[in-house]
């Protein structure tokens, strides 16, 4: 088991990384003092084959708990389900001392997050994340957040939790597509500051998806450790810290259009950073010219889309507009110079962003 | 003018206190370098007297701004109506870098602080309290909330804002019994930590009443700078910030069981106080035994409310468990020494806080 502490002065919390220690959780706990009564927050698909090991951990560390389930699925990461949470922590008579454990994915550690960030203004968080995108990505850093039907993640606090729990076991009853969507998140991890971390992870495809333990677990580390450097840097993303949303322009757009239902959010994120590196390009950035058929093939080769065939420009476009990244009214890009390393720019003209998504199958 | 500097290291930010200064607040923002969009949230009793004084001091300092009214009223301190301000700032493509600004009482500084602190993960803030509660209390101390059907203030966050106007003029437009409420946690804060304040206070009836500007810029200083000091302390509410509830305990239980439509919240807090005082007593904690009377006599000397004539003492003891006080179980009680000095004690039995709740006219 590999243990990362993420520095964040009185907000400072230990990811623990391992293939297996989900069914050991209650013992974790207790030997990191976490006291009071926890209600783990999870979803009808991950609860068929964690919930029992982890209650019965649980339990058997003496932890009275509650459970509360959410329906599977981006669209459920809303105000709606939020306040559902809020209902089963005042029926459950939780009080401030309580913890909520996020057991699941993204959704549910973003909508989890929120709901302990804002009860009784702010209770324990602990993740339990179950995906390879949720223990490289949102399991780091703190975001929580849920949607707002015009856009991704546009209500939300900045809340580190007390501990993170990444059991890469969980990785064999991942469906392929959700695989392959964390993937996109730790290639872009490498692309935006390591690219050895890129060479190894993109030139490894066998290891990943025969899902050697230790090869996952150094995989999940080291993406940790890329972000948590960063966050580490600019916890409330006024300024560094937006070099994370590489690909993330164009991705929540895409996934706003498409009303969260057609892309996975890594799948997303592929595509813009495809774009990204275009527009890079076209603006005279990019020293690597090969930069994105280099990314393209990469993410072909797990899967990832890296076209956008038949989605209207004008709808994209519009979508731009409203999401988190513009300021001042201005859209702000992070775009690569070369593998490794890459740059925030707010003076892309709106033709060459608009020629970019033609130009990746684009329609009027 | 007075400045006041709430120090939270990089959440610091100041309190000015004046009268007839909501109509600079344009020029206040401007030299205080604010920049971006406002949106301003109040409601319409409040618009009627300043939204035009406010829109002409900002427009004509040349800031772009729109307006969102809530209904008047603490029963719209709720989920509901944050998320019509999220759906505002949505629509109106408001983005990170705006601000909102609170002009109104404590529902208002409190629900708009809260869409503040959650809206993108928390965009600018600043507060232009118009009743005297929310100058010395609300506006100070970071705590922005709504309420749960089943509890007050149980969704919320710790969120400072940029800037605090506070305009003692804005009481001459309060009604009786609000600026009466007010004084409540005037008082309170004497009672807390300052004998001389109290008395200077609770002596000076008639300079209060005839809403006196000098007089009134002294007493609003006087109380920012007690709760500043404790807040200061402790911005979380970890330890100490906790004696800010005295009389709050039975207080949001008498608000809760009326469902906030009897109760003004200091008529509310009055009641706790006396009713803190009482429990003190009773568990030999009080040095000085009259300090019941006292403190009624006060309350009672500006038409506040010093008894619970009628209500279910088992409506109210069960009101007392969901309270966010509780913790591990455990009830928390702020009750005073003397004049001056509380402590914080969890170990009240409840046939006690039942018995003094019958003695106050709490009915079966």
């Amino acid at each position: 088991m590999e243990e990362l502490k993420i520095d964040l002065g009185v907000r400072s919390y230990s990811v623990l990384i391992g293939s297996g220690i989900l069914a050991g959780a209650g013992k974790i706990l207790q030997e990191r003092g976490i006291k009071g009564r926890l209600l783990i927050v999870t979803n009808p698909t991950v609860a068929r084959y964690y919930l029992k090991p982890l209650q019965k951990s649980l339990s058997g560390a003496g932890y009275d708990h509650g459970v509360i389930k959410i329906p599977d699925g981006e669209s459920y990461k809303s105000l709606r389900q939020a306040n559902r949470i809020y209902d089963a922590l005042v029926a459950g008579e939780y009080d401030r001392k309580a913890t909520i454990v996020a057991l699941g994915g993204g959704v549910i550690g973003d909508l989890a997050g929120f709901a302990a960030a804002t009860y009784m203004r702010g209770i324990g968080f602990i993740q339990v994340p179950t995906t390879l995108l949720s223990q490289v990505d949102s399991s780091i850093g703190g975001k929580t957040a849920v949607n707002h039907p015009r856009g991704k993640n546009m209500i939300g606090a900045f809340y580190q939790p007390q501990l993170v729990i990444s059991d890469v076991a969980t990785f064999r009853t991942l469906p392929e597509r959700e695989f392959a969507s964390g993937l996109a998140e730790v290639i872009k991890h490498g692309i935006i500051l390591d690219e050895n971390y890129f060479r190894l992870v993109s030139g490894e495809r066998e290891n990943l998806l025969s899902l050697d333990p230790d090869f996952l677990t150094w995989v999940v580390a080291g993406s940790c450790v890329i972000k948590a450097r960063v966050v580490e840097e600019d916890e409330m993303e006024t300024g560094r810290r937006a070099i994370l949303n590489f690909g993330h322009t164009l991705g929540h757009a895409l996934e706003s259009v498409t009303r969260y239902e057609v892309y996975k959010h890594g799948e997303a994120i592929a595509v813009g950073m495809v774009a990204a590196a275009r527009i890079a390009r076209e603006h005279g950035l990019l020293q690597d010219k090969g930069l994105p058929e280099q990314l393209a093939a990469v993410f072909a080769s797990f899967g990832l889309p890296v076209a956008v065939p038949g989605l209207s420009v004008q709808e994209l476009m519009a979508a731009l507009q409203v999401d988190k990244k513009v300021e001042y009214g201005k859209l702000r890009w992070v775009l690569p110079r070369r593998l490794g390393e890459v740059v925030i720019v707010d003076d892309i003209p709106a033709a060459l962003v608009e020629q970019v998504i033609r130009e990746m199958g684009g329609a009027k």
